[in-house]
C-alpha cells in the first residue's frame, strides 16, 4: 500500500499535532510533558501475566482492595498460577482465567492464601484524592481518576469505586459477595459494563498487552467458557514485578492523572482540534479518557 | 472443568431467570416476548462480509445515510469489494476494510458508483419516531434507539444520528468531510468512540460475526495499520442478502425497539435482578443496551 493510501485511510482516527491548532492536541500535550509527569508503578504493584505469546503486564491499586491484594500475593508468592489458564473469552466482555480445576478433587492448593476475602466493592471517598473531571456520566455521580484509575464517587463523597472500563482488572465471584479470594481474574475486553460497578472487586487495570487477551478466540460454551481443554490458554506465571525473571522485565511508566498535564490530555480529547474533526465533541466519557503508557530503557 | 466449576465461574456475569425476582430479567423478558417482538432486517438493507473464516452480517440504516448506502450499493452490484481486504486492526478501536492499492495506479475501478459522497453526519430529528431511553450520556442531549440502530437527537430534535457503540458500521473518509464513498469501512470493535459521532457517516451495525472481526491480530504499523499484504484478511466478497449464494445465507431477526418487550428489557438491564448482583445499578449507558438477535429456520 502506498503511503499516500495509508494516510487517506489513516485520517478516520488521529492527525498528527499541528502548530496553527488553537487547541492543543493529545500529541502536543505528551511532547510538552516532562519527565515528572510520569511515574514508574511500584514493583510490589505491578502484575505480570505470562503467557505464550507475550506478557500481559497490569498495575494493582492496593488503596481500593488492599485484603484482597494482599490475597493475590500470597498466591504469587507459591506460584499458585503457574499451573492456572485462560479458560473463558466473551465477545464484548471479559476474559478470565482460574483454575480449571478449582472446584474439584484436583483444584491447586491454594496454600497460606485465604479461600474468600470479604469484599472491597467501594471505599470512603471522603479521604481520596480524587481528579474529577467534568462528565457527565450514566452510572456515577462524579467521576475522575485516582492515581491512574478510572474511579466513581457518591456526591456526598462516602463511597468511590473503581469503574470497569476496557482494560481493568477484575476478581471474579460466586452469589456471595464474600466469596472471591483472587484466584480467578478477569479483564474487561469490551465495552465498559459499568453495571458491574461496586458488584465486584476491581484491582487494578492493563498497562500493556491487552493485545494478547483481546484476540485469543472466543469460548463457545456457556458463556463463553472453552469447552475443552485443548483450548485453555496455559500460563506460565503471573508473579509481581520482584519476583519476574530479569529477561522478562519490561520497566513501564505511566501518565500522572494528578497534574496540570493530565488536565492538558483530558481537554485535547474533549476538544479535538485535529483538521479532520468538524465536530470538536466538547464532551467526554471517563472510559473515554486514554492513560498513557511508555516504556523506558 | 466441573459444572459447578463452571457455575462459580459463570455467576460473575449472569443467573438464569428465576421467578422469585420481582423485576424480570433480560432471559424473562426475551422468554416472554412473542414473534411480534421481532422483525427481520429486509434483505436490501442486509449485508454479508465473505470472509475466510465465516461470514459477517451487518444490517444497514438508510434512514440516516441514503446516499452513501445507495453508492456502496452500485458497489457491491458490481462486485468491488472481491479483492478487497481487511487492512487494519487496531486496539480498543475498529477493525477496517478497503482496497488495500485503493491511492495507486493498481486502484480498483469504482465502475458507477461515486468516488465521493456528501457528508450524512446526521438528519433531522423531529421527524424521527425514535424509543429514548432514560440515560445520562455524556455525548448527546438524548439518546435512544431508530429502527434497531443507537441514535442520539439535539434537545431541540434539530438534529439526530447514529452512535457509535461496539459494533456499529461506519464509512472513512480523509480530511474533507465529504471525501468518503462507502468504499473504506469501518466497525467499532473498542469501547464506544463517541467523539467520531457526527464527524464519519455511521451506516449500520454488525448483527453477526463480530468476533471474526475482534479476534484479529492487531496491525503494527501506524494507526495498526498492517504492514504487509501478508497480514491483510482477503475478503471474498460483500454483497447485500439478496446477492449471496443461497448455501451462505442465514437468516436472521432482530428485536425490535419500538415495543413494550424492548421497553421492559432496557428496565431488566438498568435494574439487575438477577441474585448474584448485590447493587442492581439502576442506571443504563445507552451503549450498554443489548440488541437481541436470532437466527430462524
Amino acid at each position: 500500500m502506498t503511503i499516500a493510501a495509508r494516510v487517506l485511510i489513516a485520517v478516520l482516527i488521529f492527525s498528527t499535532g499541528h502548530a496553527l491548532a488553537e487547541r492543543p492536541t493529545m500529541t502536543d500535550v505528551l511532547a510538552a510533558a516532562t519527565d515528572a509527569d510520569w511515574r514508574r508503578p511500584l514493583a510490589e504493584n505491578t502484575l505480570y501475566l505470562k503467557l505464550p505469546a507475550g506478557i500481559v503486564i497490569m498495575e494493582v491499586a492496593p488503596q481500593f482492595a488492599p485484603d484482597v491484594i494482599n490475597n493475590l500475593r500470597v498466591m504469587t508468592d507459591a506460584d499458585y498460577f503457574a499451573n492456572t489458564a485462560i479458560i473463558r473469552s466473551q465477545e464484548n466482555y471479559v476474559v478470565q482465567w482460574a483454575d480449571p480445576n478449582a472446584e474439584s478433587d484436583k483444584a491447586l492448593s491454594l496454600g497460606r492464601a485465604a479461600p474468600t476475602v470479604k469484599a472491597e466493592f467501594y471505599r470512603s471517598g471522603s479521604d481520596l484524592d480524587m481528579e474529577l473531571i467534568d462528565s457527565r456520566d450514566a452510572y456515577a455521580d462524579e467521576v475522575g481518576f485516582v492515581d491512574g484509575f478510572p474511579a466513581g464517587r457518591d456526591a456526598d463523597k462516602s463511597r468511590a469505586w473503581l469503574l470497569h472500563c476496557y482494560g481493568m482488572l477484575g476478581v471474579g465471584r460466586a452469589n456471595d459477595p464474600d466469596s472471591g479470594s483472587g484466584a480467578e481474574l478477569y479483564v474487561v475486553t469490551g465495552h465498559a459494563p459499568r453495571h458491574l460497578d461496586r458488584n465486584v472487586v476491581l484491582i487494578g487495570r492493563v498497562l500493556q498487552g491487552m493485545e494478547l487477551l483481546t484476540t485469543l478466540p472466543r469460548g463457545t460454551g456457556d458463556l463463553s467458557f472453552y469447552e475443552s481443554a485443548s483450548e485453555f490458554t496455559p500460563i506460565e506465571y503471573m508473579r509481581f514485578a520482584d519476583d519476574v525473571p530479569e529477561v522478562d522485565r519490561i520497566n513501564l511508566e505511566v501518565l500522572r492523572t494528578d497534574t496540570g498535564t493530565f488536565r492538558q490530555l483530558v481537554e485535547s480529547r474533549r476538544y479535538r482540534s485535529d483538521p479532520w474533526f468538524v465536530d470538536p465533541a466538547g464532551k467526554i466519557g471517563v472510559c473515554n479518557v486514554p492513560l498513557p503508557v511508555r516504556q523506558v530503557e
